[in-house]
């Protein structure tokens, strides 16, 4: 696995360093679902690189991505890479920061290697249940496990206003909620022991790589509308220290 | 006002330097009003600090100022200074970076000088109405004036959860609704052209830097709560582009 992170490594600095480039001109911008469901030329191009890669150096590997048709995955057997080219499309197109690129691989549903790259400061986050969780070079230590009434709660603002999974209850008692609009950045917020959780409407490639990461260090997530997570289409999903998941857990049981 | 900018200037870049090296140690924190309202021996030190620079150069002025008793102010003719020594505490506690430093100058009412530090990323933004507004020591363009459709809006998690004075639509209608708990970085984000506005409750140290900002770019605030604002306790409030205060002010009418 080393080897592999190794050379993931490298493919993400290199589509860092050409979205920061392609950032600095115009960027084309067409809508998906709706209005604010947005998808720019540098998504699409990121995730056409990072699939070549993948290809070239593993031909037999299956891929799941947001973009380009490749969001369906049926078979979660072997060996399979889910890609978010650019998480955080909003904050790309109307801030031109806050964004993230992020990129797991699963072997039989197993997570076997998880990368969040804040592609503006140029720290990525990566590791694995077998290697441990780095920034860059450097090891991280694993945060303390604070409870929901010690900390900060990422959160879905929409979940939040509508008391879905009773996200308001949990939003209030925590020390406060925080709406980044970037599932990435939500994870690296947790992974550095800045947030307690990240409650939120997530696809399997906003949470593939967080949850490797969160798995790295002993933390947890679960699924709200199934059993376990499904891995395809949007689903409520909660993940965070184990004594905040614990308390959502049971403030969610009521 | 150009020299009492850049004497202000100093005091902030040597009040960022202390807090960012008190940083690295222990930082002892009180509840206030509540467990989420905090202070810290940071922000009293730095108010201190800030204070008394004001006093030994302007011993006329008077200070509003959010800890250490100077927050009530009855007068404001002659010149104001209005402090805020950590803007964000609960983001300067758990997170140790997402916060600010506010300072402003006003003048019988009238806003002279804004200045609002953004301390770990050392980027100082200020201004007046007579002067331009700056980044440290490059000038910054004014953004474009979108409408409310077109960007994405800081807001109070509170309002928006509970739709107060329309918070809620008013988001929706927006491109999506950031929470960042520090209204120092929602000012900056508006005066960098990546949010159309921000929407939330506010006392006087929070809005008086930012809307000495605003005004120099010709960008707007009101009170929801007031008239005009009090500059005293927490209101309701709003700033942002023309064409979205615009807008939100149709929507709130209704």
């Amino acid at each position: 696995m080393e080897a592999t992170a190794r050379l993931v490594r490298t493919w993400l600095e290199e589509a860092g360093a050409t979205v920061r480039s392609k950032l600095r001109g115009q960027v084309e911008v067409t809508e998906k679902s709706s209005r604010t469901d947005l998808v720019t030329n540098i998504d699409k191009e990121n995730q056409a690189f990072l699939v070549e890669c993948i290809q070239q150096h593993f031909p037999e590997d299956q891929i799941q991505a947001e973009e380009n048709g490749f969001d369906n995955l049926t078979n979660q057997s072997g060996r399979t890479w889910i890609i978010d080219p650019i998480d955080g499309t909003l904050n790309f197109v109307l801030e031109r920061e806050n964004f993230c690129m992020m990129m797991a691989l699963y072997e039989a549903g197993q997570g076997r290697l998880g990368f969040i790259y804040d592609v503006i400061n140029e720290k990525l986050y990566w590791g694995g249940p077998e290697l441990g969780l780095f920034c860059n070079d450097e090891p991280l230590p694993t945060p303390v496990n604070k409870d929901l009434s010690e900390g900060l709660l990422g959160i879905n603002a929409y979940m939040y206003a509508h008391n879905i999974h009773h996200a308001q209850e949990i939003g209030e008692a925590s020390m406060g909620v925080r709406v980044s609009g970037c599932a990435g950045l939500e994870f690296i917020a947790i992974l550095r022991g800045k947030h307690i959780g990240y409650l939120s409407n997530l696809s399997p490639w906003d949470y593939a790589a967080g949850n490797v990461l969160l798995d790295t260090i002993g933390f947890t997530y679960r699924s709200l509308s199934h059993e376990k997570l499904q891995f395809e289409g949007r689903e409520y999903y909660v993940g965070g220290t184990p004594s905040a998941m614990q308390t959502m857990q049971t403030m969610q049981a009521k």
